[in-house]
């Protein structure tokens, strides 16, 4: 396939990609829907009348609204149509965007001019744990070697509901939190800043098709038309918080900071060319849980540290969301298996992705085993866990021989905690 | 205050409570905010024009909306001048609407001829774990009595986020849901229908104000500018599932199988009469915690067990708000401590309200003490959880001697399981 917008071989975002964002810019600052292209963005609002085929001609309005949620609602048959459409607009062998002087320069916009916002409204987000090298890593740390991994581990993909209101954009800042810990065990807690902040690389899906009902699970052969794509995540965690408050009810106010996410959704469709074969899983799982097909995707993933004030980012974590155990089917089929409800833009995130090597670890916990062992960053500092200023760049890109598949870059900054005033 | 529309002495609804709610009609379909008073039902967007005062007149369109959050947005000046005007216009010393023959009869709707609706569109759900019988019991259940109470239990009103695409409105049937459980400690777990369903005894209040921003946690001072009102309800509870799957990560599809709430928004107004002492905290909560004024309500709570094709309600639990040992209050500043932010229409619930009394209980877990002492129903047949059928009736009123300030009912019925197709 070979596109009339020019960009580099490896692009994060070549025709065979086209994520889809919403994006504004300083001349239009009403929330829009856009496709990535190169370095470009393809405002979909200003072509929605091409999308002239069976599955969308009568639900163009979809391409105009601030979200994805309705586009998201439409399910694969209309994706897919979307997809198809897209791809033959943006040929070279096709000439009506192509040679449309007018619509071009309405309907391209550079990336570097856009500013990115939230894809979806979340209406619920929910947070797996299923890399089997985190949560055992996790596991020998807190447990040690012997139960390491929960007796459900194996059997159910273990998750939990995460803080919708406070999923942000790649790019938004976040303050060092304020909250209570126990630095000295058996001694009591104190209240004051998290000194031990950290990230975690995780990637996400969307889900899509229509609302699902109450008490109606969606069965593994229904899970993939619920899917509609993918970001990065970057779930920051207050570890010193989290030990603290989490028995027995789990995560709370240690992982309701913030959570940032990246702005293009890589569709199910873009990643088929880099499925590779399901984590293999012993005991066999429920028949409600096998996942028979591959739902495994070779999707490379980084972690950097920048320090404040510095130009020099150091690599911490190489990664690959082919270590996950549970897929994302099953872990969509789990969810709703006691008959929970699902909506478009819902936000099911994988949990930490770390491999099975300790530079493929997943959060600067593992990395640092606890803060045992302190990193080394290229500037000679060391880190334990995060400090103030440091921002935390992670990247995502499947490596193809033709063309790569990106997900651009999930970004954030930790600022010093702000000054509580009460 | 003497209203107009006539009811009881001690009806749920007299002019001192008038709560919000959505309705619909078979005639109107439309989802619109309304009042309650007496058996009716004050349909606002008829009187949307009515509603003058400074706070409103230029925000009469909160009452032409479908759900309360654009109300639950404005914050309490606003809601304080609604209350005093509505009040006002259903006096009998006012004419505006009681001699107004045209506009009475469309703006009243008896309330046997409306369906409900959910309140607000619920953009997260948290639900707490407040009362200090309840976390006991369970404790002692499954601890023993030494390690009841987890270290910090009483620094912190532990919670947890909930599902809220699952929290449904009084009258919904829940099914009995499929999942994993343990029955052998130590041996496989098995798929099957839930055997151990139960309810959870819980009030909760719906977030008002404007949103808050990330980052920026709400005082203890500010918190009551950002509490709308309050609710019944009921948190399903699957015991077997919740135990096999909740390890480390807390309660997930042993709970998101559905969640019941009352109609009707009872606001902080409305509840001030009835504020009793906060309960006696020892420790004394960090500063950020403590909650000075009382912010502690006597509202009498019952739940009813009628089996199926029967008429005989059983009372199974008589207990009460004022067992929680956290207030609302400090349950919503510890919730943004860290720095999550609210939006209106957000629902925080007090976790399982438990008495001190073995007849006090909040759940039928503690009521028959795990299965080990079944209660025995008005029918003759026993319980030791729920039974196919089962219809669960809360019931929640403020009990005063001129007046009573109710809640109305939270009601739901337990439906078989269904057959999986898959
Ligand atoms: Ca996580
Ligand atoms: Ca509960
Ligand atoms: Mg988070
Ligand atoms: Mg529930
Ligand atoms: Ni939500």
């Amino acid at each position: 396939m070979k596109c009339f917008i020019n960009y580099p071989k490896f692009s994060d975002f070549p025709i065979e990609n086209l994520p889809y964002g919403v994006f504004s810019t300083k001349k239009d600052p009403s929330h829009r829907i856009g496709v990535a292209i190169g370095d470009q963005i393809l405002d979909l609002k200003e072509i929605s009348h091409l999308f002239n085929g069976p599955e969308l001609v009568n639900k163009q309005h979809v391409f105009k609204e601030s979200t994805l949620n309705s586009f998201m609602g439409l399910g694969p048959k209309a994706w897919k149509e979307a997809r198809i459409r897209l791809q033959d607009l943006l040929s070279v062998n096709n000439t009506t965007l192509q040679n449309d002087e007018n619509l071009r320069s309405r309907a391209f916009v550079p990336q570097s001019e856009a500013t990115m916002h939230l894809p979806a409204t979340i209406g619920d987000y929910t947070d797996f744990y299923s890399s089997i090298h985190h949560a055992t890593n996790v596991g020998v740390m807190f447990r040690g070697k012997e139960n390491a991994l929960m007796p459900n581990w194996k059997y159910l993909p273990v998750g939990y509901h995460g803080r919708a209101s406070s999923v942000v954009i790649s790019g938004t800042s976040i303050h060092r939190p304020h909250g209570q810990t126990l630095p000295v065990e058996g001694a009591a807690p104190a209240f004051g800043t998290s000194k031990l902040m950290d990230f975690e690389l995780e990637m996400a899906f969307f889900v899509g098709g229509p609302p699902t009902k109450l008490g109606e699970p969606i069965s593994i052969k229904e899970a993939q038309d619920h899917i509609f794509g993918f970001v990065l995540m970057n779930d920051w965690s207050a570890r010193d918080v989290q030990k603290w408050e989490y028995v027995p009810l789990g995560p709370f106010t240690a992982k309701n900071l913030g959570t940032t996410i990246s702005p293009w959704v890589v569709t199910t469709f873009a990643l088929e060319p880099f499925i590779v074969d399901n984590y293999s899983q012993d005991p066999t799982p429920f028949p409600y849980l096998q996942n028979k097909d591959n739902f495994n995707f070779d999707i490379s993933l980084q972690v950097d540290i920048t320090p404040q004030n510095s130009n020099t980012a150091t690599t911490v974590c190489r990664s690959n969301y082919r270590h996950l155990y549970w897929t994302a089917k099953q872990q969509l089929v789990h969810h709703t298996i006691t008959g929970c409800n699902v909506n478009p833009g819902d936000l099911l995130a994988s949990g930490t992705i770390s491999g099975d090597t300790s530079d493929s670890f997943g959060s600067l916990l593992e990395l640092s085993w606890k803060g045992t062992k302190p990193l080394t960053l290229l500037d000679g500092s060391q880190r334990k866990f995060l400090q103030d200023g440091d921002t935390v760049t992670m990247n995502a890109v499947c490596e193809g021989e033709e063309f790569n598949v990106g997900f651009g870059k999930c970004v954030g900054t930790l600022l010093p905690a702000k000054k509580l005033d009460f």
